[in-house]
């Protein structure tokens, strides 16, 4: 079953959306990547957003390193990063949000998501060509996340200091993955310090245990903020989070904190399901309530392919059933909705019934990003399985 | 038939809508008014939004001025006037975006809309008060407004200089409204300008006339912007300021502009109608391309009913058939669709077909504003179409 499933993931991977990406993404005029394309692929909008110039560098990288060495596949991952050099920073090293097409800076550096992408990206990439100025800019940048980390929209913060001081989760969750990324580069004890830092935040600060759930933003001292954002779920980042913490915890050999992190997706997912439609919401208040974001009802094709990760690396690592029931119970929502059977790559937006709602295979948040790793650590996790299932069934036979 | 319509609009805002304010919004302990109110009109959260506390306000004195002088209508201004007085403001004078319950400032003044709505809720409460304070409060504010219109985001402005300048629809617009409701405060020569340049950048920069479409953003010069911001249409604003164009034509006289009000109105009803469920889509792509607003299908009820405004005064001041035959589509689908009959008041974010998305009757963008204003406009108006209609049945008879 799993190698069925391991198919399903890798042909999508290699058949559709890489070269999807590679056929319709390339601007060979000023260099980098269009990511706005529409149900075609056709380009519909042509300014470059950093986070996703980075995520697609890192995609084409961790594929090279990891699926195949494709000279294609670094030339392309190398096209984005030199666009990357020449125009994405200013001059404190901060990366801008966003960029028109010929790379003249459009939005202010702003965003420390800006940074962290930028810094996976030339991580990665440093892997696969062993260019130095790849790993300075890598390592230049984390410094700099991690400077900036306690206040990261500077002057742009727009909240009245002292008033409703909160931590918000995106940071340190991002932080978890990002220092396994970056693992070559930094020096042992930063990874370690980072890694139980980033674990004690996710598990102990932003996991609450009387919900049974993660908050988006919690006050200092970690308690509960009856506020608009304080009451604020986001099941997709709590989801994804579980994965980034099961691989650390595996490189630790915690089991009882994977069992933890598998709790916590199962219980994410029974709050986060849609009963009534299928597909997991994009947003809830965990006391019920309006929440602010109107597309709160929507579901995300970055919520979905994250959960399976999720739920796949908890299975593998623990064989809890309740994993697999809701792995097929995700996969087959994920599978019935996204994809574009048509025209290939996958939607990213669809309404509560599980319809279309916008009609795009890449925006200003929907890159080549989420869909290639997932899909990727999909399948080496079921190869994984079933390698393990048939050597099970020999010592057995 | 227009008494018959009046007649719907008088009673759901006398014995529906005003009541319902009077009763769940008042905060009895620190001044100012809940917004926050669910279904029933219960209080779901205390923050207190700069915006809506305004406009509060000026709904209970323009309805002491306009339809009773009823001393709970006044007081019940003043009880959120002074809360504003208190706390809306910093040193500068700019008002905060929002205050916590108590009135310790939450959000910095980053948007140029609280000054806006505090500047009109002062004038219109200095009406019905004749307190001096409120008009030195609503005219300094209007100078600030005035002071700050060109770069109204200032230091939180995330757009880096230069590269994309694009003006915006909305403070334009708003003055063009602001000004009337200032008028008895204000210079002639200040109000006649801020008029002249009002209904000129409404009409002649921000409405193409080979779209036949008023867009959200335009370059310096009045130009068409091929991005995200440019292509932007928000039917909603354009049908809100057609009424407030018919007013300043109407106090000008100016018959020309008035039919050239009506004919965007009726073009922008045509773009911004959902043929499939019905209702005003909230924002559109000039090009069809999808938006960047996740949100954009939604049916909201600020959009209605100010749309109803405009086709109303349409008819009222032009006599073209077409804006009754869309007023009765637009009122079916509103009456149809937003008052909640169970509970009073009506919802105010409906999902493409039409159904509840959130089952609150405010939160930080709905107040107490937009659906009075609409039903006290609608129902002046229904009743001059109505005595028109009288005198001229006396006259043939």
């Amino acid at each position: 079953m799993f190698n069925d499933y391991a198919e399903i993931y890798r042909n999508n991977l290699l058949n559709d959306i890489i070269p999807f990406w590679l056929n319709h993404s390339r601007d060979s005029e000023f260099g980098g990547y269009f990511t706005c394309l529409d149900m075609k692929g056709q380009v519909f909008d042509t300014d470059k957003f950093i986070w996703l110039q980075g995520r697609q560098v890192w995609t084409y990288a961790m594929l090279y390193n990891n699926v195949e060495q494709k000279q294609e596949w670094l030339d392309f991952a190398i096209h984005g990063a030199s666009f990357l050099l020449a125009n994405g920073r200013d001059d404190a090293g901060d990366w801008y949000f966003s960029l028109e097409r010929s790379g003249i800076p459009l939005t202010q550096p702003y965003n420390i998501f800006s940074d962290c992408f930028a810094a996976m990206a030339f991580a990665q990439l440093y892997k696969a060509s062993k260019n130095e100025e790849y790993k300075t800019v890598a390592v230049d940048t984390f410094y700099n996340i991690l400077k900036k980390k306690n206040d990261p929209k500077g002057c742009y913060n727009k909240a009245y200091p002292g008033t409703r001081p909160l931590q918000s989760f995106s940071l340190p969750m991002i932080l978890c993955n990002l220092v396994l990324e970056m693992e070559h580069l930094l020096d042992a004890d930063l990874v370690n310090n980072t890694i139980n830092e980033g674990i004690d935040k996710v598990m102990n600060v932003f996991y609450q245990p009387e919900l049974g759930l993660i908050l988006e933003n919690v006050t200092p001292d970690g308690k509960f903020s009856d506020s608009f954002e304080g009451r604020l779920v986001n099941p997709g980042h709590s989801l994804e989070a579980m994965w980034f913490i099961m691989d650390l915890a595996s490189r630790k050999g915690d089991t009882e904190l994977i069992k933890k992190a598998v709790d916590i997706t199962i219980d994410t997912l029974k709050f986060g399901w849609d009963e009534e439609f299928g597909g997991i919401f994009y947003f809830r208040d965990i006391k019920g309530y309006p929440p602010l974001q109107l597309e709160w009802d929507q579901k995300l094709w970055w919520v979905h392919i994250e959960t399976l990760i999720s739920l796949i690396k908890g299975y593998y690592n623990t064989g809890d059933e309740r994993c697999l029931v809701w792995f097929k119970k995700v996969h087959d929502y994920t599978w019935s909705h996204f994809p574009d059977t048509e025209n290939g790559e996958w939607f990213g937006y669809l309404n509560r019934r599980g319809e279309v709602l916008l009609p795009l295979k890449g925006g200003k948040w929907k890159g080549c990003f989420h869909i290639p790793r997932g899909l990727w650590q999909c399948w080496m996790v079921m190869k994984a399985i079933a390698e393990k299932q048939e050597r099970s069934n020999l010592i057995k036979a």
